[in-house]
């Protein structure tokens, strides 16, 4: 099978996810940043009843000539049923409904009272101070659409209404399958040769940032059954959405004994071909070249390498995507940061190669970018360690070797607080 | 009580607050984007056992150039106690412990097997494809800083070490206390004058978005001895950090009923002032000029106008920097996306006047700027529509006016779609 590039990989995984159909009704105070699943139109307009805009009194305009007796009071969420006659006025406050018969409010700052009569020092004209039913919206307002994000903006406009829950769409479901002998739960003690699961912890911690809800499966022994058996067992499973499995992607020794590997695939993406159907195995990408792209049970299952590092990149750059379009939702939104290189990148034709990067200050306010090459072999890699120092990373497609000095684009977090702010 | 500017109103709040010293542990995967409340290092190292880091065959370097006999097989987590001899290899899986004395692993690929004996087509040099103990990194690596996210790099890194558990500063508690008779609950019916609790909405998504946990208090009416009652019992209750009202800080007729409203602050800075210490009482900003700053219980009490505009553009200015302080947050970072003005901006003289914005296609790539003005009196104003329209704010302190086609910032939500992507 041919390796694919990372844009044709993208864009099949990104055609094999339907966005969830399910919704979820839930409070207003829990659903900051969940993505609405149907549109929301005012039923009442803002403000529903006349109300007052000031302190003062209401009045009919073409009486605030004359001296006017004050006939009641209103205050906010205090209505009066006096009606305000001809010289009359009613004492009212911010927000309070207008009473009827009125139709301008006096500011109290421009009238002078002694006792129940007002006069009023300046003219007023109708309408004066008065917000009328709908001046901010009114009925059929767009409050919400559908796949748009609930704002606090927007949870102010739904408790305008009234509204104490709101349709989103549920989370998609995204199942995590760790392969490996080796692998143990943690917080578990650790036999000589044995490690803890690592992938599965860095995947729930991703599903959960791209809005999906981690569905996390038991490690699969590095055994063809094995995983045949939980594959079956996953694809008849209807509670996930996308399957994200780490490991078995390379041949292995184990796994094909006494099988001829050059008419299988490796372990993980020979079962997803024997139970579903193969869409790629292998993409011009550094690290993580055997990664593969499946479909079974009708969903699309991405099989990761085993490398943390290569499960970090091909997740962001491969199953984040697809994840948020399940989720209704737009593509993440990286910073990017342009620096020069402090150390050259040798060419990789024909490759995207994604290198951790790390930023110092450089000459007339430009970063300076060091790039964290993998050591090269005998020495396997400080993944680990590199990650943890790392500002953010660089995508380099270079048929040629990237001097030092060379203009280069970092993409960092947005929300990095090297990032700005006001 | 002098006015001051959005700077020293800022800073005195900021100065007020106490990073909170309360820590929970919880679980890894719900770890996400928590502030870690002390540093973890390693106590493992990574690998913590001598591993391979290929599949082949594991041997003395020495005696690469011999035929091999095959004598045991390691696979990741299936490690042997066999002794590797002179002449003698033992197969060898990606991950695999290495067994006692080979020093060296030659690359599977690169050597041909019949039975029992392997040859091996290339040198092999001691410690080739091994990665020791300790390679990525040893004990005592900082893995986590205190006062530093967790990421999920983080979390692998803590994963490597088995840890199921991580210390984070609790969320600073926030009370959210709006004041007003009109105010009702969310879902019930709604009588003549009377409205929705919006800023108590808009204040709790808010607080959950800077990284605090809201505390809803029921709504108190606009009346001196109401809000001293409650502001009485809020004072002796430690279950909240920060206490951030609503409404009641501009001069009201029912409530200074036969008081002299000129040696009085206004209601809520009023209670203030009589409970605790009153630090500020006006602010030279539009939108929400009375808003209050005071020491109540000891704790911060930001007493916020009544507009839903001016609650929004004050929390995000004044509050939301203080519930990160208290969070041990660095301050939230904006997105500038500098534009042409598409009309004018009146001045307003030494204060800081903050107005909604929104983007259109400008010439020469420069968005145009549209900003959403309040309507003149004797109009209130479309403020919920305008905040549901805009896709940034203005921030501006023009002494002269600004003509159409300056330069401005406008601040946005980095994760704004906008923002791009890779």
């Amino acid at each position: 099978m041919q390796r694919v590039s990372v844009d044709e990989f993208r864009r099949s995984g990104l055609a094999m996810v339907v966005p969830v159909s399910g919704v979820e009704s839930i409070p207003l105070g829990d659903a900051s940043s969940r993505i609405s699943s149907r549109e929301v139109r005012s039923r009442l307009p803002l403000p529903w009843f006349r109300r007052s805009a000031v302190d003062g009194y209401a009045l009919r305009a073409e009486d605030a000539k004359l001296p006017l007796t004050v006939v009641a009071k209103v205050t906010a969420g205090r209505p009066t049923d006096r009606v305000v006659g001809p010289g009359e006025a009613v004492e009212i406050t911010t927000g309070a409904p207008m009473p009827e018969g009125a139709d301008a409010v006096a500011l109290v700052e421009r009238s002078r009272r002694t006792g129940d009569t007002v006069v009023i020092d300046e003219p007023v004209g109708p309408g004066a101070h008065v917000s009328p039913v709908g001046e901010d919206f009114g009925v059929g307002q767009l409050l919400l659409a559908t796949d748009a994000p609930v704002t606090p903006i927007v949870v102010a406009s739904l408790a305008s209404q009234g509204q104490e829950m709101v349709e989103v769409w549920r989370r998609p479901r995204v199942a995590i399958l760790s392969t490996g002998d080796e692998l143990m739960p943690l917080g578990s003690e650790l036999s000589h040769g044995q490690v803890y699961d690592v992938n599965g912890a860095i995947l729930e911690a991703m599903v959960r940032e791209a809005g999906g809800e981690p569905v996390r499966v038991p490690p699969v022994a590095d055994r063809y059954e094995d995983v045949r058996d939980r594959l079956r067992a996953l694809i008849a499973d209807p509670e996930w959405d996308i399957l994200v499995s780490s490991g078995g992607t390379g041949a292995s020794i184990p796994v094909f004994e006494g099988r001829d590997i050059r008419t299988l695939h490796d372990l993980i993406p020979g079962v997803a071909a024997e139970l579903g159907e193969l869409i790629h195995h292998g993409i011009r990408m550094s690290p993580g070249r055997p990664t593969a792209l499946a479909r079974i049970g009708q969903r699309p299952f991405f099989a990761l390498p085993g490398w943390p590092y290569a499960v970090l990149v091909h997740f962001e750059m491969l199953v984040e995507p697809a994840i948020r379009r399940a989720a209704h939702r737009p593509p993440r939104v990286r910073r990017p940061v342009v620096g020069r290189l402090s150390s050259p990148i040798p060419a990789m034709p024909d490759f995207t190669w994604v290198i951790q990067a790390r930023f110092e200050p450089g000459e007339e306010g430009v970063p300076s970018v060091i790039p964290l090459l993998p050591p090269p072999p005998p020495s396997a890699s400080r993944v680990m360690t590199q990650m943890l120092e790392a500002d953010g990373i660089l995508i380099v497609e270079a048929d040629e070797p990237l001097a030092t000095g060379t203009s280069v684009t970092v993409w960092t977090d947005p929300q990095d607080p090297a990032g700005g702010s006001w």
